[in-house]
């Protein structure tokens, strides 16, 4: 096997400090397993790490290797590894879990309270070999490609989120249609949402995409979206909403499109503060508001399996992933990431 | 309005006791409305009534109009009726439910004690006109036609037992392909069930009837269904079995496909009993076994309005209605019904 | 049958706007019943039209009869009426649902559209006679005393929100030591919360109450709630907030000492504005956030019902009871309630 | 430490083939930890491989040390061990799981395909020292007594089944009184059941010990129970049956009692078949009927610990102890467990 790979690292804590360098293949401990990486994706938190952002410089601790998506083969396994071998296809849920705390017992891994991420805390996979915990490993269907075997992660967010509410036979609102959005409009019509009505800020390139897939309606943050929704639903307005803006204002909106009784669930990152008029909003409402993160350990992942043998489903990401690059050209493809007018980026990194 | 009407009638307890009369036109008192039929649809239980066999015996009183599912328009309303008007495109639950009891007041109006269906206890649908309460009434979307719209009910049957479990993602056994089976097989695929292995006994008719709606397998009763399903699950068995045959041996067979912690929810009527080895096939495997009827009043009937808006399923309705009768050719329908060789088959009453 | 009543009157907006009047005993309609009225109690909402505070000005019509907790008997019920007669001992869910909208037909009557409240929107039953929808009427255990009977709006508020999450065997912080805080506080003890944290604002009167029907630990706010609340529970924090208060600061409190994966079930009404950074609050502690208001119609009736048939509740409810005053002294109780001085006031209305 | 130690050892195939050995103490693994155990408690699996009956010798291998529930002091621990260390009191879940099959990823361990049971497939706990894989460790509340401790499996068992349903405020028929069941009725009426019906077959002294726990009302199998819990529910019904019996026959009782609507959870092992009219028994009356095995891994324990902190539960585990005997005098332990005249049974094994 070889000894050195080329890795994406963060070299500096600056926003031009990411460098692709030849480094050491890393060694599997006696719990991991080491995997030659086929694809990579690009997530939204590596370009706050790439950007070099508030979050960013308070988190990464350079050099670290980045990214946290991807599908590839295993080729090293430690020696108290029972769950995989080498030759195995796999991906991994990002989230390393202690295994005993409270939350780990009780169904809740992926808030443990010593969770790790690779990519982020421990060294990722933006390399042509990454070692992750055997208890992290994810077989995959083999009728899939590496492509979309490697968008399981933010995949698995959207289907955690829609999975949070009761979305079949419902009326849904997303707003942010963004790569994620765009996953969670293509579920929501695919298991029989009755109908969706998308929401983005200002880009049309993604309000599209969203279109693709099976939005119903689309909308840009300007239009009278209420007056609309109020319209389509007979005034009842949606039952869930998903809100994967990030925005505080699409909350806002999101509350307001919401009828009373309703759920919506949040995914996003939110740099403001939110203000709400709890009375008329959620209490008289009878609204439930949840926080989302990750994905359940596993049975997130195990749902997302069946619901990829849907063709129409495996085809729709295939339609998100609207850009596949070099791994020589990682520069390039966060360039074009950066500019939103892209679904889903991923890297191929090695056969 | 016209004063005499024609009527599908039971008119004696015996096998050749139905006939097309003509008879007045029933009167709406002050909590019912009066509907103008305009297409009426076969129900498995009007076959029974039709064949006079030993449940019909027991529970029908001649002359009694028989069936219930419907779509048509309110001619007239009663004094006290608030939530309908002359005009409206309706279609009606079937059980009528006193409203008060326990059961009424804690969602399961459907198993209401002193519930009364129409078209079984009390006078039915298969005539120009009827009156139901105006509490059974439901609004149609006037998107659909008449004839998808009249088998709400059995539909209604179907997406019920569907969501007694948690089928998306999942892979699902529909054991017995009648109608409401082949309905079953059609909502799952179409909200995202992995695998549907839907079970026929002998008639290959209905198995290919199923196969069009989105079987991924289907098979007859003779067929080594275990060993596929198993090898098809990766030895894990189905998550969920919906059992729509009646059969008790299905339900053998059912629990023997289920995964553990699966459920099997059980939709049929049994005319025979059944022998269970519990401690195997329910209490080690940690199986849970639902028996249901009706519809939920009314949240079924919701989550049905917005799956029908999608166009799959509304096309596969269409599907599974394999033929449409004039009403004056009624004795013809009930033939080509006990075949065995048809899906859904309805009933042309009026425009 | 008496033809003038005694009645507790808003007459005009303004503080000193109630008297106590001689009025017309009001006439049932054909769905309605007229009933005498034995006890009265003392809600929130009364001390706030009795005040007459903004929300008061906003919504209440004078003159109005108010007053929505009691227990009484039937004297008279209109030709309609099938679930209730004359003798019975009854109380009655103050929302007046229409019965046929999405919510009312999905087990959410409670936030019917057009609900309307009685001694709120409509005549109330501080008064020795009320007439109230048929459909609203509860038949009351006969081995439960009237006082106990009329407060069984508050208890199923604060059974609403219990059971809107998961309190058997978990950790739990009440926040506000109101009534409903106090009601709270011993439904969660006699069902098996583990530990229960009641925090008040300042008042020891109610945290000493709280104290005697069940707090494991109480607090005022100024305390160190955390710190305490961390070590009792090994760091973990509480799994179940029930915020009660109406206080924005506390909702702010009950986040920060929730764990991750926890619900806050909100039941207070809040003058004042929130402001949330969602991402640490909310999201990233994968929280829930529940609005709750009224009662289940009737699912939180019927569990009340076997609730009080707990004799621990029962005693409690009695402790919860802190004064009853003569129905003629009205003006008085409520002093005494504005005092905050006292735990549940009811009114002795007759015999 | 010493290297020899006593242990109950079923030597051979056969009744009388239990005997206390000196064997030598085991040596943990790099996952295991070592325990020295102070009280076992006698379990009717335990009681099955005493008396070596048809299910055991299909089962045990002999030589085998058996038992499985336990308390005991963490004496050595291995070296791949995080989350115990040497001193810890611990107690622990009997089911080995392989914690990587689709039912360990799902939460439900409990069911792992290759699960193995310490006691029965691999050497258990009726010892002065035991082995078990530290995943299966649980860290005991200090506050409580070795024998409460050693109690968790079954009491677990209880608590499992009682969560499976919804019996806060509901009424409750248990079925079935051994230490199970009557361990079933104290949890269900400390947290809030309205009613609990406990129905022994013919041993009167265990209904006198499930109505010292808090059965409100006790029948043997001879009485006219319908009768009487018809009587007492209104007419309705039970809402929740508990199976603890093992008796085909019971569950014919228990869906008799059961309201339309209502579960049944059925935690027994049935040496006879059961025969069914489904339609009746199941479909017509919206039943569901729950095999439960098992405790939750580890939301039961948690739940257990939280119930456990309750005085008046923890005060009824002392009640349902009614024995205690030193670890020599197994044999004079176990004929008493086979009397029947006895509740939950301990053995003091070492300080």
């Amino acid at each position: 096997m070889a000894e050195e790979m080329q890795a994406v690292v963060k070299v500096r804590g600056e926003p031009n400090g990411t460098e692709l360098l030849t480094v050491d293949v890393p060694r599997p401990g006696v719990n991991d397993v080491l995997i030659k990486i086929k694809t990579a994706s690009i997530c939204g938190t590596d370009v706050h790490i790439f950007n070099w952002d508030a979050w960013s410089a308070n988190r990464i601790k350079p050099p670290l290797i980045y990214g946290h998506e991807f599908a590839g083969e295993i080729v090293e396994v430690g020696n108290n590894v029972k769950n995989a071998k080498v030759g195995d296809h796999v991906s991994g849920e990002c989230h390393i879990a202690c295994g005993y705390c409270f939350n780990c017992r009780s169904g809740l891994a992926h808030v443990c309270k010593d969770t790790k991420i690779f990519g982020v805390d421990v060294p990722g996979i933006f390399a042509e070999y990454a070692v992750i915990p055997a208890a992290n490993v994810w077989h995959n269907d083999p009728a899939l490609s590496p492509e979309i075997c490697s968008i399981q992660d933010p995949l698995g967010n959207a289907i955690h989120t829609i999975f949070s509410t009761d979305v079949v036979g419902r009326d849904v609102a997303v707003l942010g249609v963004g790569p994620i959005g765009a996953m969670a409009v293509s579920i929501c019509k695919n298991i029989g949402a009755a109908q969706v009505f998308a929401i983005g800020r200002k880009n049309t390139y993604r309000t599209e995409l969203a279109k693709k897939v099976g939005a119903d309606f689309t909308y840009l943050a300007a239009d009278d979206v209420k007056g609309d929704v109020m319209d389509k639903t007979d005034g009842k307005g949606v039952d869930v909403v998903l809100e994967m803006s990030g925005n505080t204002n699409a909350v806002v909106q999101g509350l307001d499109l919401l009828r009373p009784g309703g759920t919506i669930s949040l995914l996003g990152v939110y740099a403001d503060k939110l203000t709400l008029d709890l009375s008329t909003q959620v209490v008289f409402k009878y609204a439930t508001i949840k926080g989302i993160n990750g994905r359940l350990m596993f049975d997130t992942w195990y749902r997302m399996k069946g619901l990829l043998k849907n063709e129409r489903i495996a085809n729709d990401m295939k339609t998100i992933i609207t850009h596949n690059y070099e791994f020589k050209d990682f520069q390039q493809a966060m360039e074009k990431m950066r500019s939103g007018n892209s679904g889903k980026i991923t890297l191929h990194v090695g056969d």
